[in-house]
């Protein structure tokens, strides 16, 4: 009997590179349920494929087979009675509640929005605890991470590196970088990603991201999650161990690789599709530290992160605001730090670990005006 | 109550620095047995600081507390009642015996004497079903390769890369290889172990008997075991899964990580004793293919595993005698890879996967004799 999957943002990036992943495993998986943005041709066309059970478009119109709309279709493509495991590809705030939803419902949420554990780590956990759900990541890097401490006991684990490339900045001078352009921020040197998440690789946005999701993921304290750049993106990430041993997750650059993962976690099964490693063709790794005069909005995430309560999810929504008046190219790529720097320092501090939702979404909506209002 | 240890060979490098690990871990371990080859003086300064209740000396009268003598006393010590695991640090076939005496009295061994396997790899395997004991490697290279498959299936495991760091000869013109005096060839550029090793480390014969070692160990199809050169020697090894993952295991060259992981497997203790990982100080990271025409005894190797049976215990035989005749400057360094290659070929290929103890002792000695005579 296969296993039931709905891909949320199956038009996204993550989306289509899960349904290529489904389609060589089609004897273990099936799709019950497909949700689209706004791509409303591709997500019919999808659907004419995959025949799932349900169909939603979140921002417009449904195509053939189309049932749902609006934010709402993501949470009932996510607690469908035939769906175990809920691909989360949704970009930004609007996954979360999905993620919420699944969890409490006993699935299997495979996120590669790492937005979710950004805005309300505590708040996730605990609705996989009430309803005996699970977080696998799809990040190359928290997979990588996972991988390496599979089966193993969390005492056992000391210290996380995760590997960022530097984006395609990484050699700028710092006020060179202030001035990039939209096209050179999306000129990304090792992965191909969303618009979003490749702005957040030029800032390194992504990668403070990606040390909060860590430190929710395998509970970890933020003093024992570092990162070091390294240029080639062959390491995906390291985890030391407490004897002093660090293994680490290796391989060309895929997204298919952390998907297929994050599906048949713990276990593996045989799988063509990626590209096989061969360390000679990787050539030479480097790695490098973070120089944070160049990546001032990755200090201010490791900030938000320190503080915590609701700054992680003032400093994801700040960001997320923008990132995108970036890419309207209304403001300069040098102002995303600045605007998000300001909103944490305007913002409440209060209340902290024990944040409830409304707590957060409040967080969230007051840093997205105040966001807006810097950018002015 | 601390688990009992017998180290065998404790006065040679691998036994020395399981000693320094085990001062380091008082608590969980006690020494139960010592064995030395012929340093009276260094074992009788172990067995005051120790107090085992065994001691032997193999070659030699024993100094204080000295029990034991004659390799008997190695099978004495591997099976003592008091001892839960078997360090085996001998160097070449005179582990063997050892190792299956206390696979058979149910001990775990662990193994860095990995000609016991290159010899009698099935056997080996028979005694520890028979006995329930079992086999844990010290090499590095699957020390690194066992913490990345710990806990997996056996059947997700679809490929082992053993990393070589080439040795002292890596770079150097095969003509000028084959006239290397014994300072040359002990000088190992990432690695201080015994001289033996460290010879076979600049033949590549080490590779060759690793990847022996590997295919029993990990029971992986001599196909699917690769080598590569690392110069740097900081991931030991890599393990690549059905999926196309791999996992690798890094970290600065010590064996007092394999010997701890072998000695908690497959569980990790806080120690303090290794160098911290960094990957910014470990720096650039090269790899490259194997260059057969430079290291002619490694391909020999690999054609004694491919023929099977008594074959790998032969090629081990004539490689001890080889080197031992170059450590005492009697052949060339070139001549180790001729000796070998021509006992190789000269022996009887009979019997074949079903070798016993004996066929496997009569090779052995039939081996030495024919390399005594090559080399004249």
């Amino acid at each position: 009997m296969s296993v039931g999957v709905a891909v949320l943002g199956s038009t996204g990036s993550i989306g289509r590179s899960t349904l290529q992943v489904l389609a060589r495993q089609r004897e273990r998986f099936r799709v019950v349920a497909l949700t689209g943005h706004s791509n409303s041709d591709l997500l019919a066309a999808q659907a004419k494929e995959w025949k799932p059970a349900f169909v939603g478009l979140v921002n417009g119109v449904t195509g053939d087979g189309g049932r749902g709309k609006g934010t709402s279709c993501l949470v009932e493509a996510a607690t469908h009675p035939d769906v175990r495991i809920v691909v989360n590809g949704i970009v930004g705030a609007a996954g979360l509640e999905a993620t919420l939803a699944a969890l409490h419902a006993g699935k299997r949420v495979a996120l590669a929005n790492k937005e979710t554990l950004v805005m309300a780590g505590e708040l996730v956990a605990q609705a996989a605890r009430a309803g005996s759900g699970e977080i696998v990541p799809v990040d190359s890097e928290h997979s990588a991470v996972l991988q390496c401490v599979a089966g193993r006991r969390p005492t056992e684990l000391a210290r996380l590196i995760l590997t960022a490339s530097g984006g395609p900045f990484r050699t700028w001078a710092p006020e060179r970088v202030s001035r990039a352009t939209v096209a050179e921020a999306l000129k990304h040197p090792t992965w191909t990603m969303g618009k979003k998440i490749t702005v957040d690789s030029a800032t390194l946005v992504n990668k403070a991201l990606e040390v909060i999701e860590a430190h929710f993921l395998f509970d970890v304290d933020y003093a024992h999650v570092d990162v070091v750049i390294h240029p080639q993106s062959v390491i995906h990430g390291f985890a030391e161990f407490v004897d002093g041993s660090v293994l680490a997750q290796v391989g060309f650059p895929t997204m298919e690789l952390p998907i297929l993962y994050a599906l048949t976690y713990p276990d593996r099964v045989p799988d063509q599709g990626v590209r096989r490693f061969d360390p000679v063709a990787a050539g030479t790794l480097t790695f490098e530290p973070l120089q944070p005069d160049r990546f001032p909005a990755y200090l201010v995430g490791r900030e938000a992160a320190r503080l915590g309560g609701t700054a992680p999810a003032r400093f994801n929504a700040a960001n997320e605001v923008a990132v995108q008046l970036f890419l309207e190219e209304r403001i300069a790529f040098g102002r995303i730090a600045e605007i998000i720097e300001r909103v944490l320092g305007a913002g409440s501090r209060e209340p902290g670990a024990g944040a409830s939702l409304e707590d957060v979404l409040a967080a969230d909506a007051e840093a997205r005006r105040l966001a807006q209002e810097a950018a002015c």
